[in-house]
C-alpha cells in the first residue's frame, strides 16, 4: 500500500487558508516528501503525518515557495529525535544552495546525504523498494519532475503448484522467486504465480510549461499530480511566460498520459476558489479532483 | 498612537494554532517588525496587517524560529508591489547571515540596508519619531533586546497663550516648537505649553536568561513583552542552562522595571496551555496577559 497525501496545494506564497504545494508520499513505514515551501512542517504536524518516518527529501526547484521551510523541518526532524542519515536529491547545484539555507542550523544531530542528479537528462534510482525517476521540466529556473514506480510481484497462485504436484514445503521457496528442482525438473517461481500486476505509479509535475516530453514519463500513472495555476484558459500564453500551465493543460496531460486520476494543484494566491473549474474540469477528464490541502490516497 | 500587535507566541518551532513569536509596531502609516520566523508572514495576512506599511525589520537573533520566515516575507513584499528601501537590523554578522538565506530570492524590486548594531553594548537609532535602542541579552548565541521610545510634545495652552496676551496668528509658530519675538521680548514653545508628556515606551525582551540590565533597559515601560518558555518554576534551572526564563522571571523583571504591563510569550511547544498559569502570574504582577497570537493594543 502507498499513501499518497499532497501535504498543500498553493504556489507562489503561503496563505493563511492554503498550505504551499508538497507531497508526502508513506510506503512500508517510510516517507519520502517532495518539496518544502515555508510552513511545510506546520501542515505536516496539522494532517499528523509521522515526521519520524522522513527518511528522504527530493526538492523540485530552489524557488522559495517549494524550499525555504527547509531549515525548519530539519530542525524539527532533530528535536523529534532523528540520528538516522537523511537523504536530500535536487538537482546539480543544490549542496551550495541547502548549505546557505542552513546556515541558521550549524548543529543536527543527523547526517545529510545530498544527491544532485543531472538536469539535462532523465535519471533514476531506488527508494524503499520503489524506483523514482526524475525528469528534467521547462520552468524559469531548473526544476525536475519526478514519478514513483512501486513493482508488485505477481501473486502465488496454490492451483498451479498443486496442479504441477509440488509438495506445500518447497512453496515459501518459489514465492520468495528462487527456483526449485524436483525430480530433475526445475520449477520457476513463474510457473506457480497468477498473471503479473501492474506497478503503482505517481508523477508528480510541478513546475513546468507543458511540453511532449510529460507525456511519456507521466505514462499510465495511477495518480498524476500535476501544476495549474489558473482554472480559465485565458492565462495560458501569461502562464507559459512564466513557466506554469493552467488547468486545462494538466487535463491534457492527463490524457495524452493515459493516467487514471488527475490531482491538480499549486493555484496561484490570485485563484480563490479553484473548484469553480470542476464542472469545467471533470467534462475535459472525469477523473479530476482540484485538490485540497491534505488531499490523500491510498494506492492498492 | 502607537498599535502593537504581538503576531505570535510561539518558540522553538511553529505550531498549527500558535505562530512563532513576531512583533508588529506601527506609527504613523508605517510599520516594524520585530523577527521573522517560518510562517510570520502567513501570520501577517491573517492578522490583515498591511505589509505595505513595512519598512524596518529588527532581528533579535539568527535562531531559525527568529529568522527562517525573511526570504519568503521579502518576496512578499516584492509581490505586493513595495519599491522603496527595506531596512533590517541585526547585530554584527548579521549581513552574512541574510545574504545566504536570501539566496532563494535572487532577485527583489527593492534595495536592502543593513544595519549591524554593536553585540558588546547598548545602542540606539531613529524610526519613525521614535528612538529604538537595542542591548545585548544573554541567549545561547548573540542575541538584542529592543525598546521603542517615543517622546511626545507637549500639548499647546492657549489660556497660557491668551494670558501672555499673544494673538492668534503666532500660536501655529509656537507649537511647531518655534520661538517668536514680540515687543522685544521672546516667547519660547515652553511657555504656552501644558505640562509634558511622559513618552510612551514599549520594550521587547526574547530570547536571554534573567540578569540586572534587563531591568534598567525595560524601565517604566508602558508595554513591556517577554519571553517565557514555561509557567512553573520547576524549569528555572534548566531554562537558565538553555538561555531562557520562566512566567515568573518576566514577572520579577515587569515588576523591578516598574512597568506598566506585561505580555508573555514564547511558549515552548510541550506547554499546551499557558492560559493554566494566569491566576499564579495575576498575583505576581496583576498586570500581566498570558498572550495569545494577535494580542494587540493601541497605546496613546
Amino acid at each position: 500500500m502507498v499513501n499518497v497525501t499532497l501535504i498543500g496545494t498553493g504556489g507562489m506564497l503561503p496563505l493563511p487558508d492554503r498550505w504551499l504545494t508538497s507531497l508526502w508520499l508513506e510506503y512500508n513505514g517510510k516517507a519520502c516528501l517532495i518539496d518544502c515551501g515555508e510552513g511545510t512542517q506546520i501542515a505536516i504536524a496539522q494532517h499528523k503525518l509521522k515526521l519520524s518516518h522522513l527518511d528522504t527529501i527530493l526538492i523540485t526547484h530552489t524557488h522559495a515557495d517549494h524550499i525555504s521551510g527547509l531549515a525548519g523541518l530539519l530542525l524539527s526532524l532533530g528535536n523529534c529525535g532523528k540520528t538516522d542519515t537523511l537523504k536530500i536529491y535536487g538537482y546539480t547545484g543544490i549542496t551550495e544552495i541547502i548549505r546557505q539555507l542552513l546556515c541558521i542550523c550549524p548543529v543536527l544531530p543527523f547526517r545529510i546525504e545530498i544527491v544532485e542528479l543531472p538536469i539535462n537528462t532523465k535519471s533514476s534510482f531506488m527508494w524503499n523498494d520503489i524506483v523514482i525517476s526524475s525528469l528534467p521540466l521547462d520552468h524559469s529556473i531548473d526544476c525536475l519532475g519526478y514519478s514513483f514506480v512501486l513493482n508488485r510481484k505477481a501473486v502465488f497462485a496454490p492451483e498451479k503448484a498443486k496442479a504441477l504436484g509440488i509438495d506445500v514445503k518447497y512453496w515459501k521457496t518459489l514465492h520468495s522467486g528462487k527456483s526449485i528442482d524436483i525430480n530433475a525438473k526445475t520449477i520457476t517461481p513463474d510457473m506457480v504465480t497468477a498473471e503479473s500486476r501492474s506497478p503503482i505509479k505517481v508523477s508528480y509535475i510541478t513546475d513546468t510549461r507543458y511540453f511532449g516530453g510529460l507525456e511519456e514519463f507521466a505514462a499510465n500513472s495511477d495518480l498524476l499530480i500535476c501544476e495549474g495555476m489558473y482554472g480559465d484558459d485565458e492565462y495560458i500564453i501569461k502562464m507559459r511566460e512564466k513557466g506554469h500551465m493552467v488547468f486545462s493543460q494538466s487535463g491534457k496531460l492527463a490524457i495524452n498520459s493515459h493516467s487514471k486520476r488527475l490531482w491538480l494543484t499549486h493555484y496561484s494566491p490570485a485563484l480563490t476558489n479553484p473548484y469553480d473549474y470542476e464542472e469545467f474540469m471533470k467534462k475535459l477528464f472525469p477523473e479530476t479532483i482540484i485538490s485540497s490541502d491534505s488531499q490523500s490516497i491510498t494506492l492498492k
